[in-house]
C-alpha cells in the first residue's frame, strides 16, 4: 500500500529510529500498554487525527496507537516543533523502507508557513475515502491545543450557516488563514466538516488552552463531541507541565543562547505549574528569579518559595531573562520589550505566541530583526546605539523551538494518558453507539482517578520506587480501598 | 460578669499579651477582618464553641471571633499544645486583669491527662444555662480534628438508644475515656447532646482528618449539621499543611535534641501537603531525604523532586530520623523501632499519635522510659547494651509538643478561612432558618474560590508582593474576571 | 579534695548528664579520640586554661581533655552562651555528686554582667599555688575569641610598665572593665601576668576574631607563645562556620520570635562561610534573601549562587530580618535601625556585638526596651505610634543565646581539632623545651592537612559515608599517597 | 600579509562573528580590559602560542590579547572542542574578509584527529622564521591541560639527549603519537624546541591537570620558565569549575540525550569544584545524586550538602547516569559498566578521557559501538539481548563535546585572570631580562589576591550586584586596607 505523506526529508528515517529507540526505554507507561493490550486491541476500528508536536516522544505515542490497533493520521501542533527525524521514522515505520514506507502518514516538518500548517491541520482528517463517505474518515481526534477541534467545529458552524466570513481587523493574521481554509474547503465540499463532526466519537485534549476551549464549547451548548481533558490528569498537568518545563526551559535556553543563566535576574510570568517548573529550573541553576502573578493564591505560593514577586513593570530594566508562562495573551508589550536591558532574553513557555507580541516589535519603526541561528533572533531597536534583545523561537513555544520539548519520561507520563483516554472514549462514547451508563456524553470528562495512578504506577519501576503497601487494616482506617484510589477528587497533590 | 475557665496559671496572661501583640502582627488577614467587620459585627449572637490548640495564633483568632461579635468558648484539640500564657492572656482579655478576667474562658493548659482533655471537650458545650434550655448554648463549632464534632455526634447518638456501650478490648484506650465521659453525661443530663445538636447552626473544620470524619459522616447520613470544610481551601491545605510544616518540624527536632539535621538520613513517610513540606524542611538543612509512600502519583512526584521512595523497611537500619505525615496508622510499628539505629530520632507531625505505636513500644518487656527532657524520651531496649531511639513528643504532633506548631503567618491564612467560614454557616445556615438559595444545607462544604482568593490577598501586601491585575481584554481571553476567580474548580494550585 | 568553682546551680547536674551522654553520641571524632589515646594519656601534665562557650558540646570536649590527662579549669567567652546544667554537669563529673564534686572547676553561667564576666577570665588562671609559684599554673590556653589570651597578653603588657592606662572616651565600655580588672590585679600581684605568660606553652584558639587578633600579635612582634590557629582547619572553618551556623540560625530566630520565614525578605551582611550558611538557611526556609559584601569575590559568589547583592541603605525598608555574620564593626547602625519596617527582627551571628550597634540604639532619647522574653527586646522608637524593632540576644550571638549554639555534630568536628591542636603543642612546643626540628616557635600555626583530612575521617561513620580508596596507580598519577594527604594546601574545598 | 592557519570552513566566519558580539556582551571582565588598556599596549611585543578550547569565547580571549597588542597563534586543547564557526571568525577577524583574512592564524577544528591534535600543537610554535631564529618565535605560552608546555619540554628533553624514545606497551596510545611528533621534528630541526624554550617568558596555566603538571616539573627542577597557575585564581577555580560545570553539564546531558533527568539517580565521581557545580546542577533538575570521593573532607561536604556517599560498586546497578569530575584516571572501568543497567549514561567533565576506560570497552569481544548521533555513542554489550550503555563524547569532555562548554560569563572570569596574567608574566619574568624585586623567577605562582578580587570587581555590574565599601574605621577593625585586599591568603572562600 502507498500513501500520502509530507515531512521534510524521509532520509532521516534511521536517525529516527535510534532516537524512538532510546525514547522507548524513557517511557515506561506507554511500553507497558504495549504489552498489557497486545492482545485485546482496544483501539482496532479506531482512526485518530492526531494533532500534536511531531517529536521523537510522539513517534512513540503515535506507534502505540498503531500497537493498539488504531489506524493514525498526524499533524504537528506548531509550526516550528518538528523534530524531521521523528516524522520520518513514522512515516517508514519499524518494519519499511524509504521506498516501501509502512507507517503513518504525518504532514509536519520544522519551520512550517502559518498557510502550511492549517493546510497539514486539514490533512489529517482526508481520510482516502471520506469525501464521499464521511464514514471512512476519522472517528477520533487526539488533540493538543485544539487546533484540530477548532478546525472540525468551525467548519462545521461555517457549513451550517453555508458560507465563511471574512476576517476583521482586530482579528489575528492566523485567523484569516483559517478562514481561507476553510473558505476553500467550504467551495470543494459544502458537507465536509459536518460529516467529520458526525463521525468523531471523541476528542482527548493534551493542554491547557484546548481544554479552556473545550469548557467554553460545552458551556455554550456547542461542542459536538464527548471530550476527556487529558491535561487534567494529575499525572499530566502536575508532571508535564512542571517536570518537563524544569527540563525543558533551561535546555532551550541553553541551546539558543549559551548565555550563563547563574547571577542573573530572571523574570517568570505566571506561577502555574509552568511557572513553577520554569522558576525552580533557573533558581537550581543560580538566577535570582521573580515572579509576576495575577492570581493572589499563586502569588502566596511564588512568595511562600522565597521568590520575589514583582509587577513586570517593575524590573523591565533590571531583567535579563524574561519567560512567559501564562496562557493569557499581551503578557510581555512591545513597548516593554523597548525599555529592556541590552540584549535581554524573552522568550515564551506559555502557550500561543501571542504572549509576547512580537507582531508589536515588528511594528516598530526601523528596527532590525538579525537571526543569529535559527530560532534565535536579535531585535535592534533603532536610535539606540545598537541596543537589542534577543527573541526566542519568535515567541512561540522556546522548550520546542530551541530545545527538542518535553523529556521522553514526563511525555510518557502524559501520553500514557491520552492512549487510556483513547481507549475509554472510543469503547464509551455514546457518539458511537455506547448505551452503558457509564457513556461518555457530549460533555468533557478527566479521567477516573483510579486510571491517573494507574499512569504514576507504570512509571515507579523505571525510577526505582518501591511503592508502601496498606494494610488492609490500615486502608479501613483511611477509608480507601487497598488498590486505590487513595484521594478525594478535591485533592490538590 | 464573672466566669469559669480552667488554665495552668493565669499570671501569665502579660508575657502572652506580648505575644499575641507581635503574633497580630503577623496575621494580617485576621487583622484585616477585624478592620472590615468592625461595624457589621456578622457575628453577633453566635456562640461558638472552639476546639483548636490554644497557642499564641489561636488567641488571636479567638479575639478576633469576638471582635466579630461572637461569644466562645475554647478547649485546645491536643493535651500537649497549649501555650499556657497564650491561654492566660485569652481569658483576661486585652482590657482585663486576672481578678477581674474579661476576655474567654478558656479549658486547656499544657499536659493535659486524656481525662482532662475530654473533661475540657465538655466545658466548650457547657454554657451557662444550655442545660436548661439548649437555646442558651452554642450554635457554632470551630473544630480541629473533630473531636468536638464527635462529642455532639456520639452524645447524641447515645442518648437517642438511651445507652453508652462498653469499650471492646481492641477499642484504643481514649475510647474508653470518651465512652465514659458521655456515660456520665448520660446519667446527668439524658439529652444534653441531642440538645446541642438541634442547635448548632454548623461546623467549619480544620483539618484532614477532621475532614475526613465529616465526609464519612455525610455518606452514612449521620451528619446533624452543615459543615465547611477550611482544610480543603487553598491558602489552608497548601499553605499550614506545607509551609506551616516546613517551619515547624525542623524547630520541634532542633528544639527537642539539638542534632544536627546535615549529613543524616531522614525518612518522611508519606508526601502529602505535610510529607512535601517535611522534606524540603530536612533536604534544606542537610539531610538526605527518604520517602515512603503508598499512592503511586505522590510517590512520583517524590522522585521527581529529587527523593529516593523506599519502603520503611529497607531504611530501618539505615535512617537516623523518622517522621510520619499520614494521617493513617500504624506507620512505624515498635518492632520496627527495635530494628533502628541507637538514638534514631522517630516523630509525627501527621495527625493522631497512633502512626507511631508508642503503646507497642510499651508493651516490650524490660524497656526502658527515660525522660531526657519534657516531651523527649529516650527508649532504651532491653539485653542491647544501651540501644535506645528518642521518641518526641510521645508521638504526637512534634511540631506543637517540641516547638510551638505553625507560626502565626501560615495560621493567619488558615484562620482567615475559620472566620470567613463561620461568618457565611452562621449567616446562611438552613439550620438556623436562613432560606435562600445558597442556603448551607447537612453537608460538606468548601469555601468559594473567591474567598479563597480573598484569604491570599489579604496576605501579599505583608509580603511586598505586587499582584499583576489583567486587563479587561486579557481577563476575557481567558474568560475570566477581572476580579477573580481565576481558576476552575479543579485546578491544583 | 574539694575545688573551687562558680555556676548558676549544680543540682542541674543531672539534666546535664542525660544531655552529654546524648551528645556523646553525635560527637564521634572526641568519642574517638578517648578510645585511642585512653592508654597513651598525651595530656597528662597539662593545666588547660579554657575559655569557650560553656555548652553541652563543650562538656564532652572538656571530659576528652580530662580523659586524655589533662587538669582544666573553663570558663564561657560569652555572657549569654552558658548551659546551666552543662556547667553543673561538668562540675560534678560523670562519677562525682553534688556533695562530692569530681569534675572540672568552672566560672560560668547564663546571663552573666560584663564583670562577671572577666572575673571569671581571671579564674581559670587562679590554679591554686599560681601565684606562689607560676610553674603551677596553667601551661595551655584554649580559646575562643582570644579574651583569655588577651588578658594575659595585656596583663603582662601593663605589668612591665607597672601601671594600668585609664579608658579613653572612645574605648569600649567593656575595655574599661578589663582594665579596671587589670588594675586590680596589678595591685594583688604584680607578676601574676607575666609568669602565667612564662608557663604557657601555647594557646590553640577557635575562631576567626581570636585568630586574627593572633596574628596581629605575631606580626608586631609581641605574640608571647606558640599558637594554633584551630579555625582555618577546612573541617573547623568549612564545617562549624557554614554548616553549624546553618542550623543554628534559624533555630535561633525560631525560638526566639516564631515568626514564619517563608515569604519574609532576608538581609544577611557578609557572604563568607557564616553568611553562606545563613544565606542557605533562610532560603532553606522559603526566605527570599538579600547579601550585602564589601569583597567583590564573595560577592560574586553570591550572585552566582542566585542572591540579590544590594547595600544595606538600599534594602533597609524592605527587609523582614537582618542578621549580621562579618566579624566587623557597625555594620548595621542605630540609624538604620530606625529606618527599618515595624517589627524587623534584627540579630547577630557573626562574632561580637559592635556588628549592631545597641549602644546606639540606647542613646535615642524616648526609645523603650520591651523584654519580650529572656534575650528577645523589643524597641520601641519614639513618636512612630508603636513602631519597634526586635532584636535578639541584645545584638551579641543570637544562635548561642537564642537557641543551644552549633549542634554537636559539628562542634565534634571543630573540637576533635581542638584536642589534637593541643596534644601538638604541649608535646611540640618550643616553650616547654622541646628541641625538635618539628618545634612549634612563638609563631601562629595551623594543623597538619593530614590531621584535618583525619578529623573529616573521624566524623563519617557515623553518616554512613563509605570512602573510595585510591589505588596505587591512581595515587601515582595523580602524585598523592594513597593514604593523603590528598590535596595541595591552597586548595580551597 | 597572507598568513598559515587550518580550520573547518571559513565561510562560517559571520556566524562566528554574530555569536562573538554576543559573547563579548557576557565577558564584561575582558571588555573592560580592552578599555583600560587600549592606550598602554601592555603585549606589544608578546608572540602568544595558545592551546585552549577553541570556543567563542576564546575567540573574544584572543581578540582581547591581540586589542591589548599580542600576536597570536591558536590551537585547541581538545579534540572535540573547536566550535568551526568561532575558528574562521578568529582567522577572518573582525575586519577582514574570507579571500582577506586579517586575524589570528587557528589550527583547530571539531573532531581532529589525535595524530591532527598534536600537529596543531606544533603550529602554535611554527612562526614564520623560527626555524631560523628562534627569537622570531612565541615568547609566551597560554595553556590549557598543558600540552603546549609539554610538548617544550619533551621536545627539549628528547633534544638534549638527541634521540626520542619509544613508546612502551604501558603507555597510552595517545604517548606513541606524541612521541612521532617529536621524532618527526628531531629529524628536521634537532635544536627546535631547545630554542623555543629558551625564547619563552613564561606560560600561564588554565586548568588543575596542567597545574599539576607545572608543580611536578618545578618539583623536579625541570620547569623551564615561570609559570601563572591561573586555575587556583579564586575567580577562576571557584567560578569556572564549579558554576561553569553547573551549566554545562545538565546542557550537554540534555542535547546529548534529551533523557529527562529527574527522578533519576546521578553518580557523581569526585566532589571537588568540578563535583559541587555537577551535583548541584543535577540536584536541581531533581535528580538523587550519588557522590564517591576518596578524600574525606570532600566526602564530608558531601554528607553535610544533604548527598549519599557511596562506592561506585555499590551503585553500579542503581544509577542512572554516571559523571566523572575527578581529575584521575580509571575512575569507570569498563567491567564496572558491563554491571550498569541498560541505557545508563556515562560522560566525564573531569580532565582526560582516561577517567573512563573507554579502551577497555572496546576490548571487550563482540561489543558493538553504535553512533546515535556525533559524540553520543551506545555501546551494546554482548549476549546480552541488546543491554546497552549511552557514553558521551567518547569519555572526553562531554560538556565541550556535546555542548558549548562553560558559558562565556564564567569564561570571562577565567579569562580575565588569563590575560592579567599574560601581562604580569610578560612584563616581569626574569627569563625576558626583568631584574625587578618583583620578578617571576622559574616558578609557579598564582596572581596576587588584589588582581583576583579585580577580576570579580570586574563582573559585578553586569550581574547588577551592588557592592558595600568599607568605612575607614570599618577597615582598620579588620586590619585590611579600605580597597582591599580583604582576606588573608589562606582564605578558601
Amino acid at each position: 500500500m502507498s500513501f500520502d505523506y509530507k515531512i521534510a526529508d524521509i532520509s532521516l528515517h534511521e536517525a529516527g529510529r535510534h532516537q524512538i529507540r532510546l525514547a522507548e526505554h524513557e517511557m515506561p507507561g506507554l511500553m507497558s500498554l504495549r504489552r498489557e493490550y497486545a492482545d485485546a486491541q482496544p483501539l482496532a476500528g479506531a482512526r485518530i487525527a492526531g494533532s500534536l508536536h511531531m517529536t521523537v516522544q510522539t513517534a512513540v505515542l503515535i506507534e502505540t496507537l498503531v500497537a493498539l490497533g488504531a489506524q493514525v493520521r498526524w499533524a504537528s501542533c506548531n509550526i516550528f516543533s518538528t523534530q524531521d527525524e521523528a516524522a520520518a521514522a513514522v512515516v517508514v515505520g519499524p518494519h519499511g523502507t524509504p521506498e516501501n514506507p509502512q507507517g503513518v502518514p504525518v504532514f509536519a516538518w520544522k519551520n512550517e508557513t502559518l498557510e502550511d500548517y492549517w493546510w497539514t491541520a486539514t490533512q489529517i482528517f482526508a481520510w482516502p475515502g471520506v469525501d464521499r463517505d464521511p464514514a471512512q474518515g476519522a472517528n477520533m481526534i487526539l488533540d493538543d491545543g485544539g487546533d484540530a477541534t477548532l478546525l472540525v467545529h468551525k467548519g462545521a458552524e461555517f457549513e451550517a450557516v453555508g458560507a465563511v466570513p471574512s476576517a476583521t481587523a482586530d482579528d489575528p493574521h492566523e485567523y484569516t488563514i483559517i478562514l481561507q481554509t476553510l473558505r476553500d474547503s467550504l467551495a470543494e465540499n459544502p458537507r465536509r466538516w459536518t460529516g467529520i463532526a458526525e463521525q468523531i466519537a471523541g476528542v482527548t485534549e493534551e493542554t491547557t488552552t484546548g481544554v479552556n476551549r473545550l469548557y467554553q464549547l460545552a458551556r455554550e451548548g456547542e461542542l459536538l463531541f464527548p471530550a476527556i481533558n487529558v491535561n487534567d490528569s494529575v499525572t499530566k498537568s502536575k508532571f508535564d507541565n512542571k517536570y518537563g518545563i524544569r527540563h525543558s526551559l533551561p535546555d532551550g535556553i541553553m541551546r539558543a543562547t549559551d548565555v550563563l543563566i547563574a547571577g542573573k535576574t530572571a523574570v517568570v510570568c505566571g506561577y502555574g505549574d509552568v511557572g513553577k517548573g520554569s522558576a525552580e529550573a533557573l533558581r537550581g541553576q543560580g538566577a535570582r528569579v521573580v515572579v509576576t502573578e495575577i492570581d493572589p493564591i499563586n502569588a502566596l505560593q511564588a512568595a511562600m518559595d522565597g521568590y520575589q514577586v514583582a509587577r513586570l513593570e517593575d524590573v523591565l530594566e533590571s531583567g535579563d531573562i524574561f519567560i512567559t508562562t501564562t496562557g493569557g495573551k499581551d503578557i510581555i508589550t512591545a513597548e516593554q520589550m523597548q525599555r529592556m536591558k541590552d540584549k535581554a532574553i524573552v522568550g515564551n513557555v506559555g502557550h500561543f505566541d501571542n504572549e509576547i507580541d512580537i507582531a508589536g516589535l515588528e511594528r516598530i519603526p526601523g528596527i532590525q530583526n538579525v537571526e543569529i541561528k535559527p530560532q534565535v533572533h536579535e531585535w535592534v531597536f533603532p536610535d539606540t546605539g545598537g541596543r537589542s534583545i534577543i527573541v526566542l523561537s519568535e515567541g512561540r513555544l522556546l522548550n520546542l523551538g530551541n530545545a527538542t520539548g518535553h523529556p521522553s519520561f514526563v511525555m510518557s507520563s502524559s501520553f500514557t494518558n491520552q492512549v487510556m483516554a483513547q481507549i475509554e472514549l472510543f469503547a464509551k462514547s455514546h457518539k458511537s453507539g455506547y448505551q452503558g451508563p457509564d457513556a461518555y456524553q457530549t460533555e468533557v470528562y478527566v479521567l477516573p482517578k483510579l486510571l491517573d495512578e494507574k499512569v504514576a504506577r507504570l512509571h515507579l519501576d523505571a525510577l526505582g520506587v518501591k511503592l508502601t503497601e496498606l494494610t488492609k487494616e490500615q486502608a479501613e482506617y483511611l477509608g480507601v480501598d487497598v488498590a486505590g484510589p487513595y484521594k478525594p477528587d478535591h485533592y490538590r497533590y
